[in-house]
């Protein structure tokens, strides 16, 4: 229902949340959340023109959330990277229909609405909140150190 | 949200399911749903795999509802050409996960289901009865004979 991009920049993004802002490789990132690296400095780029993460340079340098956690959503990260798609007016582009959407793409455009509004309500904090309480299911495979 | 070839699939079989048993080419469900007729054909292919339409070969030939509006649902169009993702478990490989997901793959987890169950509750048949009713938003543009 998301794309594999988007699931990997929701991985990204929530480990990096649980690092307590120390910065991070791609390198590192794509160990802990077992994601290809190549890809991964991709979706990286993505996070960053999106505003959503910045990029330190130099000895220990890395990735750094650039919003907190409390107010990043699941739904900017999603958007941020590929997009879900809403029917705003008829795709098929018939001249008639226009923003009177067919049956067809009006429940399409439902199904993304509501979607959208759960992934809008879902913080990075929540799942770092929870993360907390079931540590045992939750947290990503242990990594040995910060990179330097 | 849904691919491209999903929605794809679901104008082709909204439109079958208009036509009353009338045969129709792939050249024809592609102009009047306005679809790459290159690409609709290896739609219909997996429609036709998946069981949901039949190819009848010949001088009228064409493709054919398998099954009735009536009992074909939207999610059945979707699962049978880009199943929409659900994670029975843990997709990160996590061998002390399993089927306990972590907070975000749980969260994916169930918004995937609320699609599912939302998909999996709407037939084709009410695609075409609201498009009965709505006429001028709703119909695909006109197309002016069945195909020879």
């Amino acid at each position: 229902m998301i794309s594999q991009t988007a699931e990997y920049a929701l991985r990204a993004i929530v480990f990096l949340a649980g690092q307590e802002g120390m910065p991070c490789t791609t390198a590192f990132i794509a160990e802990a959340t077992r994601t290809p690296a190549g890809y991964l400095a991709k979706v990286m780029q993505s996070l960053c023109r999106a505003g959503l993460i910045v990029s330190r340079r130099g000895l220990n340098g890395g990735f750094l959330l650039k919003k907190s956690p409390e107010e990043l959503t699941i739904l900017a990260i999603i958007n941020a990277v590929d997009p879900i798609r809403r029917y705003p007016e008829c795709p098929i582009g018939i001249p008639s229909h226009g923003r009177r959407l067919c049956p067809l793409h009006s429940r399409l455009d439902e199904a993304a609405a509501m979607v959208e509004q759960a992934f809008g309500q879902t913080t990075v904090a929540e799942m770092l909140t929870v993360a907390q309480k079931h540590k045992s299911a939750c947290r990503f495979p242990g990594v040995r150190s910060a990179p330097s």
